[in-house]
């Protein structure tokens, strides 16, 4: 449900990755590098691939520029028969024996299967669909896909801008491409690869659950998901995340009824002497649900099941502390001070380990200028519920109730909610060894987080079918959701280009395969 | 500040003058009248006013079609300098020795003076703007002020349909259209008249009190002051009020600052675990103002003030309780209970004496439909204070203030604040005694309120200059700040048309004078 931007935007240290001004969060003196490794991968086959990819980059530049001029605006129904269409023939000229279109309540899903007779299996997680547009904002159409030149990568440098570019047709082409190059070399993959694509993911990812449940039993054999993404930050440093909070969204709405105030318009402030506010009732509500800081939880049991953080999760948060450069990230968001005068320390912590209530929005009655007298007949707020290990989202509305029922507020509706739970990847999973050996291949350094502050529904995944997830990708881009969307293809280190991406990616399928 | 249809809106009873279908207020057997008095005035000189007024009625209604014929909407500024000339003009007619208009910093006063040589005073407050219209939503062009049949005040009934017909041009053309018939079957006046009349009211009154304080020495010489206007509902009965409450209006601001939260625009919601809540700060500090009904203001101090009711109020309000019929203000409202579950008597005692403060609207981050996950920068609420004898507006912000930082809130802003003291007229005054007399005259049954639990800046006259002040007027209109605003012209009883309107101004300025 939750858009992928602010996903990123939600981590310390990730908001590198796609935000510009994101080199606000290097620290002004680089961490020092990995000592640079002889490569690993020198056998002749690698070899004749990364060949094949150098000497082909033109058309799998032309490649992603066919896909990305296929718009797939999600939100406005725009092109996402044939965007699907599209992603189904690219499955089956990559070679999958299985490629079809999956009709579901919303726009469709594509499924694809390639049989490798692999012992292991990859799941590729997709999406097709990209943002809205105002193309009159952008310095090139947004799906012209053109090639330009940019000189903040280096001399010779240049991007390919489009929506979609980075987020996250360009990635996802590019992987394929990886695929196709491995297959025309060597004439098959070493992994049985599942695709599993939606076209919704910008709009919440509606039935996603329902395309993950039409083939929960063969995703559930296989060994991995990967989400391919190019995740450097423009300083070249890269996040590899093993988490997400679980959310739980929620309308709630007082509204006069037959225990009083008005029940169908607003009626004249002065009658406020002799009648209820539903107002009044929900800040009351609201105002019951934590402490008067706002930031201590006050619903009883919520915070319970809470696990404290393993020591492997200790250890990559001490490492993240080295990182971080907090006032960096201070600045970026225009916050002076953390909650209750934490340190660095206890802010990372709780952006980790701790669970929050956030008020969205809120809204009654009357909000020009001036004044007006009213007493309002509603009065509504938005909240957001984010959740750690091991806390359910099953759990959260019904304490929510119980909550409100116990101190008087049952006249508080819950006018909907939805949301799911926290996802978590092993650290020592062989999927998470492959992303951060690859990264380390190409001297390209690496941010582990336990877990990021926000939410993406890969439960689906990682708690309903137990499989390690990573978001993994040589490369930057950024603008997603924004103007100019880019990916560069062409760069000075550390920023890696497509040809480098596309290596990685082949690498990483070979190293996730050993 | 506080527009006077919800003055009106706001008493209950009261709401019978201007808005149907107020018949609901009729009890199903109505009050017995008052005894039918022989008219006490039946001396020769104001038979012949009398006379005068029946002879002259074409003309005095052309007078009134006149002054509705002039827009005078102030809040577009359409016709407002042309409707000052005329009330001008108007008041030289009539007789005033001195008549001007008053630059303001807004839209021009008018002042006019009527020396009559005699013992009393009369201020008369006047209004000459109105409300803006929706021409196609009229019957007849609202502007055209045209005298129209309507067979609900009797088989000959007739209305005026206008702008302005009954808030409040109208009831001032014809005090006026009085005044000339005394003069002209008298030669003079009994009283002298001080007219002191604004193109403001609609728009919150600004200069009025510039105006007030510009006359004060004349004004406080003065007896009483009388606002013209048609007090009948449409079951005849008049209401008479004796004061209003104050009130003081605040906007209330948290914003992040150096004490935390983002301080210039949204950032994602799951930062809340390490950031501070401007939404949430705001809450907690609305709610510290009232307990959890949100109906017992927890303010120290601002209740001290306040003084019991009356003797003669207290006895007041019993013969109101016989009048009010509670379950007719119930669906009116849509008010199933009142506060605390309170009976008639104790609603009607809390609306008339009892302090309260309103949550009129309140707003911060995403009001819009479904979920976004944010944590706004920013909350803002509006509240208004209910004033009842002897607390003073002076005074409320300074306690709000002191709440708020002594309850730990001194990050919450007062963004602006503005308001005035209650206003009381004395029930024994002869201003007042003048007022029941003449509706007891025309046997019209009236309901005396000691005060209503609206606001208006009667206090200008009541607190500042000492003066008694009546709203007073035979006769019956509605539609203020609607559609097809109209007063009746010709009715049968209970309602008093034009003729009965204009010689309950001849007796009751007699009566005044006596």
């Amino acid at each position: 449900m939750e858009r992928r931007n602010f996903l990123r935007w939600s981590a310390l240290g990730t908001v590198a990755s796609w935000l510009e001004p994101a080199s606000l969060l290097a620290r002004s003196s680089p961490p020092s590098r990995p000592e640079a490794l002889a490569r690993p991968l020198a056998d002749p086959s690698r070899d004749a691939i990364y060949r094949y990819i150098d000497s082909n980059l033109g058309a799998h530049i032309e490649r992603i520029q066919e896909y990305l001029r296929q718009p797939s605006i999600s939100a406005e129904n725009r092109g996402i028969q044939e965007c699907a269409a599209l992603t189904r023939e690219y499955l089956a000229a990559a070679g999958c024996q299985e490629a079809e279109i999956v009709p579901t309540g919303g726009h469709p899903g594509v499924w694809g299967y390639y049989d490798a007779g692999a012992k292991k299996t990859l799941v590729i997680y997709w999406m097709y669909d990209v943002q809205p547009v105002n193309p009159e904002d952008w310095t090139t159409p947004p799906f012209d896909a053109q090639v330009v030149p940019d000189t903040r990568w280096g001399a010779n440098g240049r991007i390919i801008r489009a929506r979609g570019a980075i987020n996250t047709k360009g990635p996802e082409r590019a992987f394929l491409n990886a695929v196709e190059s491995i297959r025309a070399v060597q004439g098959g993959l070493p992994v049985n690869l599942m695709f599993i694509c939606e076209g919704e993911e910008e709009i919440s990812s509606a039935h996603m659950p329902d395309l993950v449940a039409r083939y929960r039993s063969r995703l559930a054999t296989a060994d991995g998901v990967l989400f391919p993404s190019c995740n450097q930050g423009p300083d070249g440093r890269a996040d590899l995340e093993l988490g997400n909070k679980g959310i739980v969204y929620v309308e709630l709405e007082t509204r006069g009824d037959e225990r009083g105030g008005p029940k169908e318009f607003e009626i004249h402030s002065s009658l406020k002497a002799a009648v209820d506010s539903p107002v009044w009732r929900l800040v009351q509500a609201l105002a019951s649900l934590t402490d008067a800081t706002g930031n201590q939880v006050k619903i009883a049991g919520i915070a319970d099941p809470i696990r404290p953080p393993t020591a492997k999760e200790e250890e990559m948060m001490e490492a993240l502390l080295k990182e971080v450069d907090e006032e960096a990230i201070k600045r970026l968001f225009k916050v002076d001070r953390w909650i209750g005068g934490a340190d660095k320390r206890e802010a990372l912590r709780k952006l980790l380990f701790d669970t929050s209530v956030n008020i969205d929005g809120i809204w009654a009655g009357y909000t020009g200028p001036g004044s007006k007298t009213i007493l309002p007949h509603k009065a509504n707020a938005k909240l957001d519920f984010r959740l750690v290990p091991d806390q359910r989202a099953a759990y959260i509305i019904p304490l929510l109730r119980k909550h409100l029922d116990q101190h008087g507020f049952a006249d508080v509706k819950i006018n909907w909610s939805n949301g799911y739970d926290w996802s978590q990847t092993d650290p020592d999973s062989a999927l998470v060894r492959a992303a951060l050996d690859t990264y380390s291949d190409y001297e390209v350094h690496t941010m582990t987080w336990p877990r990021i502050a926000g939410s993406a529904p890969f439960y689906l995944f990682t708690r309903e079918l137990g499989l390690p997830l990573v978001m993994f990708g040589l490369g930057h881009g950024s603008g997603a959701h924004s103007v100019d969307e880019y990916l560069v293809i062409e760069a000075q280190p550390p920023i890696k280009g497509l040809a480098d991406i596309e290596k990685g990616y082949v690498d990483f399928l070979f190293r996730f395969a050993a």
